[in-house]
């Protein structure tokens, strides 16, 4: 199926909107009609420009307040109409949304409705033209879609067919079923928008709140089934308003939401994509760094040993039980200090995870990031995170191990066992496409969002997740595109006994973050903690978490440039992320920077 | 009356809350139980802070789920509450929050609630500590404040009082006026925020979009009305939970806070302040610029003359018809290009216009910012504009132009008759204080917000004015802080033929704004217009609108620096400003850039 986009849904002048729609591989566009008035370019420009960009012209959107209004008044809509259809035969735009009309003119009369449109659909006619009505969700008399199909086929005019908005569809809870009662060629349209379930006004929803599918808590795919079942052939067209996506480059909003189309495409059957490849587990987090001492003095206090070099490059792993992070202080560490650059992922098929990354527009990585390295299948993530999908110790595949030479043994009893979590912070502007991306293109789940308060502004929070929790990346981010850069990455790294590994640190020379008193006061007040237990934790500046599994224990290391560590104990199947303590660890770190 | 704030309200770390509190002249505070558990001061050394700073602890908040629950639960909770009323006596707070509760486990029993509250008020009586028990308009069982006063007479506990919280009661619709059936001093506790009528989850508006009196749509002042009128001699104190705040600078945001309230109190008749003095008209805008030519070319091209020069300042005086402008180019001017720096304001009573924006916490300026200046009353508004409240020839007041030497004439036939608007950039988080600010300080009326969509996010915008049009301000932010430094801002001239000024100033070699030439073609197809009009506004760059009252027809010079000039001509009682028209010419300034 062909994918296009509405230019309403991208930021910038017409002419950025087309390019990165065209970058992004959609097929076609919409062109929203303040779009093209605010252009310097002609109608005549703009279609050579489509067309060198290989865009066809799907839709030209909207018209408003036609139908079911006083003849003088409708006099006046056809004249205006055919300024129009003037203006679309100029741009060779061959489709025109009307919308269900808002006018105080209008009345409640199927009959006159149908009959003017019908006579709108006779004017288009002659210019070649497709009038596709659509029921506004607050359309003054029309505002179901099965409604708007009552008119049309009243009309029963050829040049005029029915447009299918699904969020005016799903926001008013209609039974998006019905669809399969209109044949598929009187389908003339299908735009497509998600959105998160708000109780909100739906005019004020609608014009801010949409987003792209998989990203709010709509069933678009259900919806698109019913579309598709009539035998609709015609474009998946978004058309997302959104005051996010109306400031973020145009550029990642377009891949962005591409690649929701696809993925919605491969979940009705519309395309075939590679089959996601789920990570089982975390092969290393790389740190990069223009100063490795504070960093690795934190490993080594930690329990982590250098137990390998990079037979080339300036990079050592430290490895405890399974956790293992590499330390780079190659070029790729730059002045803003240490941060988590990149992330291996064990993968049973690295290969193919990465070509299902590529078919869903991931930026794929050279396999080779030295003529001596083994190949390894990489992408980059949204946020800039390089993503290795690792197949450590499998005899078959290549280890990114065998680039290291071993300098030393791993400790034996390690009390680290394991990578817990990654927390990323993701740029403003791109929470949800974090999420979708990781979803879709590793086929992880996303859990739900929470709010955490940190001094200075809310933080938004996700974790996505493999089915045994092996995998676990809780994405992050701040209320306002300022926050960036003070927000720290971290790697939690999961123990059996967060009391000894935490004593262990402190007693190695590692400084923990410190937690004010008030926190086990309040504490002492919420659980019944035993003393001594209440001590240690005060003592070792751990925090305390409970949820109906288990109980969850976790402290953390002070901050090195952009990175910090955590260590936590999970007991009885806590499945949290200590997300109640959160503000006061924030909290502890602004007072310590 | 007391002012106080719960430190929720405020962003930062509890003692930037506090601080920022003091300095804004708050008598006390809520302190927010998650402030204190973040805080590395102890209950006992934020005692002492606070009494430093000059403020009481008017009430510890919130305890949560303490009600109506079985037993065992109950004994829990008293033993919990015990930790906190313990925490109180270090603090030294006498009142508690206590919300109704959200439970799972409370049932619908108001005897049940009233026998358990009581007993927690006879532990409190224990601490020398009151209850107040408030609704929470989300509570499980217990929602309206009279419901949640039913109880608490039952309970009949001298330590044990009820709280009110103007969101809880006025977002559930309840009637206010039942508040006075309370008797005045079992109100132990009023908390005032207002909000923005939104149609959304209760829950959700109230934890996001709590707003100060004065900038929501509620009727605060009823409410509080009611309130006194019990006899309640309590402090008046804001909670507001606002992911906006949480994020400003804590310093403005209270001293906004604390005008608001000093407002709202002013008209229940809490407090006197001295009355508004409504400005009457324009007497000048004042541009800051480091090179005068290009701006001064620009006005000479419109029919400016330079009339007059400062006696002992690099400022000239432009002026045509009404319309004066001041072009400085000394010390002020800084960096950052031309700007709009002060606004001349004229007024009935300069220094009673002062006095009232002093008593509302406005910075007031140096009566002479040189020796031998004509004293001037001035104050800093939010924004940092500077407004001068002059009486521009009045014999018995200082006249501003005293300070100028004569130069010129000004021309005798001017197409430009005075300034229409000045439109001000807000700082990002600033737009609804700006608007209460010209509300209260100066006694302009606020019109309703628009949201404008600029090809790079959706912008606010809001006019705030006198009663008869003499003085408009428009007041603009846009989406993001990033978005701060592009926007400019624009000084309006009011003409009687913006087409012979307009052609006047091309033909003087002024650059107008190029408006697209699709506009134009909507135009004709919008509305009926002679050909040879239309060709005039395409030839001319003339924007063209129409309301119920009128037409409006504008255009706009090239931007210099951060400032633009606008012609407008308003026929037939046209009241707006051209907002339809604002994305194509926001659209043009971005092309131009």
């Amino acid at each position: 199926m062909r994918t296009s986009i509405a230019t309403v849904s991208l930021s910038g002048s017409l002419t950025e909107k087309l390019t990165a729609a065209s970058r992004a591989g959609f097929d076609g566009v919409e062109i929203f009609e303040n779009d093209l008035l605010a252009s310097p370019l002609t109608p005549e420009e703009i279609r050579a420009r489509c067309a060198d960009l290989g865009l066809s012209i799907d839709l030209y959107q909207p018209m408003r307040d036609i139908e079911a209004v006083p003849r003088e008044e409708f006099a006046r809509n056809l004249r205006r109409a055919r300024h129009k259809f003037e203006l679309m035969r100029r741009l060779g735009a061959d489709t025109v949304l009307v919308c269900s009309s808002v006018s105080p003119l209008a009345v409640d009369d199927d009959d006159l409705a149908a009959r003017q449109l019908a006579e709108l659909a006779a004017l288009a006619q002659d210019f070649g033209i497709r009038v596709a009505y659509e029921a506004l969700a607050w359309g003054r008399h029309v505002s179901t879609y099965d409604h708007a199909w009552r008119i049309v086929a009243a009309a029963d005019h050829p040049a005029l067919g029915t447009c299918l908005d699904s969020f005016h569809i799903l926001s008013r809870g209609s039974d998006p079923k019905g669809i399969e009662d209109i044949p598929g060629e009187k389908i003339f349209f299908l735009q497509l928008a998600d959105a998160p379930r708000l109780a909100m006004d739906v005019l004020q929803w609608s014009r801010h709140y949409r987003c792209f599918p998989g990203q709010g808590g709509f069933d678009v795919p259900g919806l698109v089934g019913h579309v598709l079942h009539t035998g609709y052939r015609g474009p998946l067209s978004l058309e997302v308003f959104n005051d996010v996506f109306r400031q973020a480059e145009a550029a990642p909003t377009a891949v962005d939401a591409h690649r929701s189309l696809l993925a919605l495409m491969e979940t009705v059957g519309a395309a075939q994509l590679p089959p996601p490849v789920v990570p089982t587990g975390v092969a290393f987090a790389e740190l990069v760094t223009p100063d490795s001492a504070p960093v690795t003095a934190q490993l080594a206090a930690l329990g982590f040993a250098r137990t390998a070099r990079h037979r080339s490059k300036p990079v050592d792993l430290w490895q405890q039980g399974d956790a293992r992070v590499l330390v780079n202080t190659g070029p790729g560490a730059r002045r803003d200090g240490t941060q988590l650059a990149a992330v291996g992922l064990e993968s049973p098929d690295p290969a193919a995870a990465a070509r299902r990354a590529e078919a869903l527009l991931a930026p794929v990585l050279p396999r080779r990031r030295a003529r001596e390295d083994v190949p390894l299948d990489a992408v980059a993530a949204p946020d800039g995170t390089e993503l290795f999908f690792c197949a450590t110790g499998d005899p078959e595949l290549p280890d990114w191990r065998t680039d290291f030479v071993q300098v030393e043994d791993a400790s034996a009893s390690p009390g680290v066992t394991r990578v817990d979590h990654l927390a990323l912070t993701q740029p403003w502007h791109h929470f949800d496409e974090a999420a979708l991306f990781h979803r879709t293109v590793l086929g992880l789940r996303a859990q739900e969002s929470v709010d955490v308060a940190d001094p200075y502004g809310l933080l938004r929070s996700r974790a996505v997740t493999n089915a045994d929790g092996s995998v676990r990346i809780a994405l992050t981010v701040g209320a306002a595109p300022t926050d960036d850069t003070v927000r720290a990455q971290h790697i939690a790294l999961a123990t059996d006994d967060v009391i000894a590994v935490a004593r262990r640190f402190r007693d190695a020379g590692g400084r923990l973050l410190p937690v004010p008193a008030n926190y086990y006061d309040d504490l002492a007040a919420r659980h019944d903690l035993p003393d001594d237990e209440l001590a240690t934790y005060r003592e070792l500046d751990i925090l305390y978490d409970r949820d109906a599994h288990g109980v969850f224990r976790h402290c953390y290391t002070t901050t090195v440039g952009r990175v910090f560590f955590e260590l936590v104990q999970r007991d009885g199947g806590y499945r949290g992320y200590g997300a109640p303590n959160a503000p006061v660890r924030l909290a502890a770190q602004h007072a310590a920077r």
